[in-house]
């Protein structure tokens, strides 16, 4: 398919490589700074970087939206695209309504990874989820879902942002709390990375198993003395401290039920 | 070397099999209920299980107490060894005193990393704190560790206690946080393993650079209309809406520094 992308971040970096190795042609490359979208062309086969929003000449029959939540709305209001394209955006939270209000076909593309340019990713391994209301470009989106990844969803707006809302827990506050267990470790001078081995293991047996039913620690296995010399380690840091304690706390209680 | 473990669980179970991998012989292995003690002998070559804790005429240089935390007192207790051998609990919280104030040459030899029976673990990654009051038993423990893996540590029990403060953070309250997602997720029967890739990259990524500096997500980027809407969806959940509000404010404020 021909397919143009707006965005030239992380998102719209590894997708529009995917869909390229997958044998489509990206048309247009469209980013605020047209440097950025200059850079991402020369990466690819025969992409070009647009200097405005109006795309009513191009052969693209899809445009991706893929910036931050919080400029979608006013790509959406400037964007011209040929009639009968397909405009979807890639992201998790912002709803369809969005983009149904200004074009005649709409969807969501949204690739559940977080994306690094730095960082090399498998495509084939990233879940797709599809949304749209039209049938034809449901179709179409999925279609074109299945010829980058055999991982393709299809999530209604609510689902989608529970889906997100669980990825927060599971990526954004995990990384937080090894973020703070390098803080913990290295106010002792003891390096992180001894903690590596463990982290991966720790991981791995919760993906391979149930979470819940791994769940191991002071927390769970009331070991109240530990737990009290812990918190009394984290005095000066009340912040980690109410966090140790409430997690603690949840544990717990889930371990419980 | 020649060894005795105390414990028959998921810390003895690998020690005792890395130990003879390398070339050690296990002679006894002691639990609280023999068949425990029966069924490690039988993966080793020539151990023997122990009815009690009289190891006087035993062969062993080294015991190993691999046993829960709250039991290393009352095992301390009762257990008797050969003069001139060394006893070593491998527990991440107890402090080395517990075992000082029996037995005369005491270690501490504790393997960061959570241990599975079902699960095989490549001893050669899993690093290993000694500690000891005494150079020679030091030495020897320091020798007896060098040839299981390569990643030997010295802490005192201090520095240990931060390190498995740490691990909590890092393994246990991860842990949790992902038992959390997979409650969200399910809620709206999303299957948890969509999350799997995600996870695996977030998870990579920090520790291939510092999570600090990798933090993506509504907090961090101080997206409060996603908050709000996050929160929303929490009403009926205050437990993991109160998690929700702590964890975010602690990102926004690490970064922030």
């Amino acid at each position: 398919m021909k397919i143009t992308i707006v965005g030239a971040g992380n998102v719209a970096w590894h997708l529009s490589q995917a869909l390229e190795d997958a044998g489509h042609s990206i048309q247009e490359v469209y980013s605020r700074n047209i440097k950025n979208a200059q850079k991402l062309c020369s990466k690819l086969y025969d992409a070009f970087p647009s200097p405005d929003l109006d795309f009513s000449e191009s052969k693209a029959e899809v445009f991706f939206i893929a910036v931050p939540d919080d400029a979608i709305d006013s790509i959406a209001t400037n964007l011209q695209v040929p009639d009968g394209a397909i405009v979807a955006h890639t992201s998790g939270t912002k709803p369809l309504e969005s983009l149904e209000l200004v074009f005649e076909r709409t969807g969501v593309f949204y690739p559940l990874q977080t994306f690094s340019k730095s960082r090399q990713i498998h495509f084939d391994h990233v879940p797709v989820c599809i949304e749209s209301e039209d049938e034809s470009t449901d179709k179409i989106l999925t279609k074109l879902a299945k010829t980058i990844t055999p991982h393709v969803y299809h999530f209604d707006s609510e689902k989608r942002k529970v889906l997100h809302l669980g990825a927060v827990f599971a990526c954004n506050f995990t990384n937080h709390l090894l973020a703070l267990s390098k803080e913990i470790l290295e106010e002792e001078n003891i390096p992180f990375n001894i903690m590596h081995s463990l982290i991966s293991e720790t991981i791995n047996k919760a993906l391979e198993n149930d979470p819940k039913e791994m769940q191991t620690g002071p927390a769970i296995r009331r070991d109240v003395k530990t737990i009290q010399s812990h918190l009394r380690h984290l005095d000066e840091q009340p912040e980690k401290k109410q966090l140790y304690k409430l997690i603690s706390e949840s544990i717990l209680k889930m371990g419980k039920e």
